[in-house]
């Protein structure tokens, strides 16, 4: 039997989700959900997210048509984080690369470059 | 040429990190690093976090022996995000599981469990 988990959103209503490729298994991306963001994610099947900056619903690739198309989305033990396994259209990050962890900490670029960000945006 | 990245530790001193498994690319776990666990990480070797509930750096795997090594460390875009690439030892959640992220959204435990949570705290 399976029950629906209860999300803790804490605080400040938001709770990190961490996208990852559901193919090549890289981790995309990690941005904000908040209960509405999760229930648009789920009733779409595109991954919808909660733009801090912005201070708004945010479908992931609304502009720049590189949406993720949610294959199953995990709860961790806390139940205050989410993973999002996800089909990505074009790249993940605004940069252009495929995936947001493109440097690694000393300021290697070992990342994949997938579009050119001025003729997307 | 590279430079070190100047990560964004924001508000409260904290970025989120992901633990991401350097073989099987599962993702493992998410916490939070202080710029001293950041420091510790790079200088042991060792996965170190920062507890929010305890209120202290964390060396993970200290008291159960579950360490994690770390092979690299990837900075996300924004800077306010890490990636650790980790080998694991025994398993990265509390609940015995390999992962953190054992339960789908909808409550079914889709995991591995790979030791007795009695039998190491």
């Amino acid at each position: 039997m399976t029950t629906q988990i209860d999300i803790d959103f804490g605080e400040n209503g938001l709770v990190p989700a961490v996208a990852q490729d559901a193919v090549s298994k890289d981790v995309l991306m990690v941005a904000y959900v908040s209960p509405e963001a999760l229930e648009a994610t789920r009733e779409t099947g595109y991954a919808h997210y909660y733009s801090r900056s912005r201070d708004e619903l945010w479908k992931k690739g609304a502009s720049s048509g590189h949406l993720q198309a949610v294959e199953d989305i995990r709860v961790d033990c806390d139940a205050d984080t989410l993973l999002y396994l996800v089909n990505q259209s074009g790249g993940a990050c605004h940069t252009g690369h495929e995936s947001c962890f493109y440097r690694s900490i000393d300021g290697e670029n070992i990342g994949t470059k997938v579009f050119d960000p001025d003729e997307v945006y």
